[in-house]
């Protein structure tokens, strides 16, 4: 299956690159940033520290989906809109791991799901998603109002949104389970002179430093006793692996928008 | 509904009683000890720290079943036999806490069954009945050859057992959901040269100190990303609460061996 | 030593009554709550569950404090400040672990220890008042460029304000670690896009839930490794026993504010 | 400075090289396996992802060690035992990772710092340092008699001794600060009957799953309240990191055998 990584000089890019070299089935059709940065037409694999692709990164986003089966998509939320678009038209499938889509662009990207196979998640590893299945349930089992429930997420200095994409998953899931919408309940600051917690309400709290590549906990807390269950992410190449798996999963699918608990069979309507 | 404590003088016993005077739908019938305590003809409630409430401590079993509607009973293996002879008998309700039992006390209990209603458990929260729900889930939807289930207890000092009945029942909960047999692949003593982890086992480990009355977690390490399960109870009463509730809910149940999963409804067969 | 509770009915005020009922040295003297509440006239042991005790809750502090050697006081900022001028005409220890106190009622408090014996502390437990002096050490010896500092708490829902006064003496420690202000380098709010983090700031996350007493974390982050520091309370009447502790240490002192590392013999400047 | 690293072809002889790479001031001399090692003849840094580094790896140590300034080594004890001689006869710092060591080899690295720099440790990272530190000082000022001390520790599935020398490490942290002997005092298996925890004694508890690099935490719990010192390290460089340190800063110091406390400017003996 031949993929395109777009993104490709960034972190998260990179990192696909090595997973996308050492994975069978799989290798790297194009390598895309955006215009202007000052790694175009170096090789995406000696940038990545996979040794040479012969795969120079480029600007050129047809071209690079041209003849290309899938591309992999960690960028932002405009970014992505626009590769919906075009994955749509080039008929390839579209792995999409960017957070922090607003609703506007939830509904681009379902759009563009009528023509296209899309996976999109917030998080791409396994225990994440088994733990937003484990989540939901919990919730539905205790009762909203002797059972608070809180999320807690760190990851490192350089994270300049909050909470994670991967909190707001979890944070949905609890909703989900207790049959609320997540936006009405959530309390996103506690700061100062507060009140006391709200019966049913969802709390969230961050935590930034070092180097966390991710680390995530649900806590549901009642009269003399507290449920929590947690994710700990010890390595970037967790979500990479995870969205090349999606990638394979959805080649013969037919078009849809499709999360990772379809792709990990975690899903409750299979 | 009528009911009797057994190892009243206890810390556990004590707890109880308090529990059931405070709950409505109870009362206590008696309060039973084992011959020779110095405890014998005071007042239950007052050495509970519960009030006066006209129920002497007595040694006689007989007497205290006599017309009572149900025993909850966390004493010892031994005592507990006699009093699931003696409570079907009667007739009545027996909630058993009590934690050690081996093959032939389980046998002995379940014969009794046939004409009792017992409810046994090795924890009576909601909290640690519903983990072990999502414990054999996790079990059961993560491959045994990727993910490592490590099942960590710790307890108050005065602890005399490990792990706790708690920590195995939540690693017989990981080993229904791998289909195998936890006996059989447990590892529970970790020292000097043990070699590398066998795929497919279930570790234990256990910390005591303090006054902690119990801290649970299952978790399932694998390459890169480790999902943890979690439990913390803050107070002793909480199992003397789902002991009354055990009670009340098998009042009008058949004779039968009963688990606190069908009376929180978190049983997978109802 | 004759001992006086403020805010004799709340919860904090019955823990004190019956740790000082079991403590040998201390009595209870009297018992005050404020003009208007429904509990004044109540025998205050009673109310406590401490047993009969004679000492009926009075709104009348005049009378209370006389012939008494000492009060203790978890109340509010305002209530606290009255109090302190009393005790300080009174000549009588006051302990103070009422928490939220802004620069001005520190001030009244500061004046008041120019007579009074004074102890004040936002937490009155050992393994809290350790951990601020490791706290600090840590920061210390731990460089800001590379070291990110995290405080984390957790309390029941009933809490009324964040941070808690506990996170709020372990950020302080930290900073004085690095000899900086906390104020002026506090993160106590991240929602939405925060940007990355600054470097030497001191973040604060805040979560509510249950019945939890009191669990607090402060995180050391760097490049590849955490350093966590963690205290759990389990027990409100911890903090009973060591302002009871606090008031037996201060009463053959002299006049001036101290601190629990002072009682506790921790303090760095003895 | 010209460093040798023995094991080089092993997980962390190749961290190692590729960390002496990214580091200034050092530069791989030599890279030593044992003789029938697959890996003899093959370029240390390409063997390590580092690019071609024109360093064979051989079996000649007497050749490694010639015209070198020091040694990195985390081998086996017995491996370790030589290489101190020779690097004191070499009279290169010898840096050792190596755990596992007993009493005689102890005594054998002892008797070579006589002539040689050696520096030694359990763990080279600082934050494992500072927070035996920091144990230490906890140990010391909490009670043995009202405070239980217990290691927890958690490696990879690979790991074959347990506990840890990290583990051991901080344990010995601890009984220092109460001035016991460990060996004396540790309980490091806990299955079955275990009777009441011993006053005064310190419990390991060990935890094996995954890919974790080392998770430790020391806990002092006690009447109501617990302590927890805890380290986290997520990556191995770390330690590499910390060894290139230890070399370069014994460069110039006198004979003797050092500890990575002085290292890190923590010793309480400057």
């Amino acid at each position: 299956m031949k993929l395109v990584v777009v993104g490709a000089a960034g972190r998260m890019g990179q990192t696909l690159i090595r997973v996308i070299k050492e994975t069978e089935g799989v290798m790297l059709h194009a390598a895309i940033e955006r215009a202007g940065s000052d790694k175009l037409g170096a090789d995406a694999g000696e940038l990545a520290g996979a040794g040479h692709l012969g795969v120079p990164i480029t600007e050129d986003v047809l071209a690079g989906f041209l003849h290309a089966d899938g591309v992999i998509d960690f960028t932002s939320p405009a970014a992505t809109n626009e590769f919906a678009a075009l994955a749509a038209q080039a008929r390839i499938v579209h792995v999409i791991g960017t957070t922090g889509c607003g609703p506007e662009d939830e509904a681009k990207i379902a759009a563009a799901s009528r023509h296209a196979r899309i996976v999109k998640s917030g998080n791409m590893s396994l225990g994440v998603n088994l733990l937003s299945v484990l989540v939901q349930q919990a919730a539905k089992a205790l009762e909203a109002a002797g059972w608070d429930i809180e999320v807690l997420e760190m990851h490192h200095k350089h994270k300049v949104d909050a909470p994670s994409g991967t909190a707001l998953l979890l944070g949905a899931a609890a909703a989900r389970g207790r049959g609320i919408n997540l936006a009405e309940n959530s309390v996103r600051v506690r700061d100062g002179h507060t009140g006391a917690r709200e019966a049913g309400s969802i709390g969230f709290a961050t935590l930034r430093g070092g180097s966390v590549i991710g680390e995530h906990s649900v806590l549901f807390a009642s009269e003399g006793e507290i449920v929590t269950l947690s994710h700990s992410a010890g390595d970037r190449s967790l979500f990479a692996r995870g969205a090349v798996k999606a990638a394979l999963w959805a080649r013969d699918k037919k078009p849809g928008l499709y999360s990772m608990l379809d792709v990990l069979g975690l899903s409750a309507n299979p």
